[in-house]
């Protein structure tokens, strides 16, 4: 897929390392220099709205959701690249309707995600985009909101995957499309 | 312009009153409702996005930024409408790179707005994207970041305006694109 090639392309040429960000020892992967370059982004939203789409480029999913608040970058043109609704996961405190709220530990401490009730409708099928796939544990916890709307989670798309945290074994059976893996 | 028409009825039909929230005696404006629904939020990013074209449909902005965190939702699908780049403004702390900094006081309490210096580059003409223009002070903090990079604000795009509040008196002779006025 030539879309995807240039994704990754420009995914390697234009994040930036940060080292000791946001603490000592680790390296932070600052894509802003991708959402700046238009063909860049263009590319990378592409690549990631394949994951809604099954072999023949048919959309698959009813909604995506996207995590606060660098998932909302990428999550909102996802949807929109695939004619389908957008959906806010937010922290604690700032949904004003009645949500959903599921506790968990993060790469860098522990947070409360929420979703309103009424984002999802029982039976969805529903695409998570976040920009980096770290312990797993926002993916997991989004997946749990998903469900307790009544939807289904059906994958996972990110621009990065750190291996080295080993997401997959907190994702467990959901489908993960990354465009590059660390 | 049908496309405009099309979003106001869209936000006007969607978007949710929800009384006393953040605060007693604040009513506040949710437009979830509207990013759900793919013909709404299509609708309304076409018709932001024409705050960042001239009169003949031609393109006359080099960046769209969008201000953390519901800013985001709106400004990347219009960066991706026009063909420009996204730049975030984020809240302090968030961007890993040298920043420009403001500080500056919002509806509720205070906060800090930063920019990495590299966004934008001298000279650059920018779009200010956002969900709500409410006192103004978000707007003007973030127009003094795009000017501390060297490139010049023309332009701010909104769903909706909080008229009540006079936020113009604040955001001055930047103009203003607002579907919708309360």
């Amino acid at each position: 897929m030539p879309d995807r090639r240039t994704a990754v392309e420009a995914l390697r040429r234009l994040t930036v390392d940060v080292p000791d960000w946001p603490e000592a020892g680790v390296t932070f992967k600052d894509v802003t220099p991708v959402l700046a370059d238009h063909a860049a982004f263009s590319a990378v939203i592409t690549a990631l709205a394949a994951a809604g789409r099954d072999d023949h480029g048919t959309v698959v999913v009813d909604k995506v959701v996207g995590m606060e608040a660098r998932g909302f970058i990428l999550a909102a043109p996802v949807a929109l690249a695939l004619g389908v609704g957008f959906v806010p996961i937010r922290k604690a405190g700032k949904l004003p309707r009645e949500t959903h709220a599921v506790a968990y530990s993060l790469e860098y401490g522990e947070a409360t995600l929420e979703v309103h009730r009424d984002a999802i409708a029982p039976g969805e099928r529903v695409l998570l985009v976040d920009d980096v796939l770290a312990t797993g544990g926002t993916v997991a916890a989004t997946r749990e909101l998903v469900e307790a709307c009544g939807g289904t989670a059906v994958g996972v798309a990110v621009l990065m995957e750190l291996g080295f945290l080993d997401p997959r074994s907190v994702t467990g059976d959901l489908p993960v499309e990354s465009l590059l893996t660390l």
